[in-house]
């Protein structure tokens, strides 16, 4: 059984704003690890996008998510200089953050009820890698 | 001594929206693990609070944050459609995160002089569990 | 070579609202610390500052990123009361928050093509302090 691993997985975003559910994905990652208890570590190499945790169960949660951050809390604006013209996706990408630390008991993501895990798009379509590192302890 | 301790424990918010410090409580867990160096990991299994780091010395901190981000970060509004109303704690917990990585120093977490460690309610109240676990290294 | 190393090194701000690129600065500290595959643990001890990873090619990125936390996510706002007059500062730490997780593979830290680490100061110019804990595994 190793004690850490290390490995990738992509994801294809079909739009320019979505919430795409990973958790799956993640514990197979832990699944084939064979690590039983410990900590996962996600982690995203891009500037547009974000991990994050939230309800996975109505899919009106991550609407008005992404609704709340494109009416009010990181909307375009006139005064951006960017020119790709993407700035709004690099602030929520800070604001969620492009890692995620997880707990593993009994070879399970410790995850509430209703909580999932979350490839967050805000400059799609396009391919994402995900880091996922499982450490053991 | 024990490489790593996994514990949780309970935290009851008695208002909608509210700032709780858990930082004793944290510490009390890493003092009990007998852990003298490493890393302590928080976990909040819930959609609707969110674990986050700041002053707790004026009490009018957690109240301006809160004040803003009801307000102007993540207001509450008329175009959300989850029914349960809570659309704008779903959008504050991702945006503080559920989780939190904290430094561990001769048994001591490592804090700037004013900053503690808290459970960020935003749709209480509720009773909340928080997962830690602590890593040696 | 050991298994574990924490260090911290200190960054100095110039202007109220300012990215300060810590890339190399970090990833030397990994060169010192000898490990070749594992996590790195970023900590910084304030409140009115964050950590966190965005494009670090262009400048119009973070100036934008200021511009919108500044004029939309996080303004200063009449209503508050905190005295020292700096609780947009304090939001701003708790949306961006005080830790990153990095992963390290062949002593390199793992990033985007044009995604850097930063400190972003909030309530400059002061010196600001951070910690690096880097773990093997």
């Amino acid at each position: 059984m190793p004690e850490t691993s290390q490995n990738t997985f992509f994801v294809s975003s079909r739009a320019s704003q979505q919430f795409i559910d990973i958790t799956g994905e993640v514990q197979s990652r832990i699944d084939r690890s064979g690590v039983k208890n410990g900590v996962c570590f996600l982690f995203l190499p891009h500037t547009t996008a974000a991990l994050t945790l939230n309800e996975n169960w109505d899919p009106a949660v991550p609407a008005d998510i992404l609704h709340t951050l494109e009416h009010q809390t990181a909307p375009s604006s006139p005064a951006h200089m960017h020119e790709e013209g993407n700035s709004p996706a690099h602030v929520r990408s800070s604001l969620f953050g492009a890692s995620q630390i997880l707990l593993i008991e009994n070879g399970r993501l410790v995850l509430g009820s209703w909580q999932g895990v979350f490839l967050a798009e805000f400059d799609g379509p396009r391919e994402r890698r995900v880091f996922v590192k499982v450490m053991e302890g």
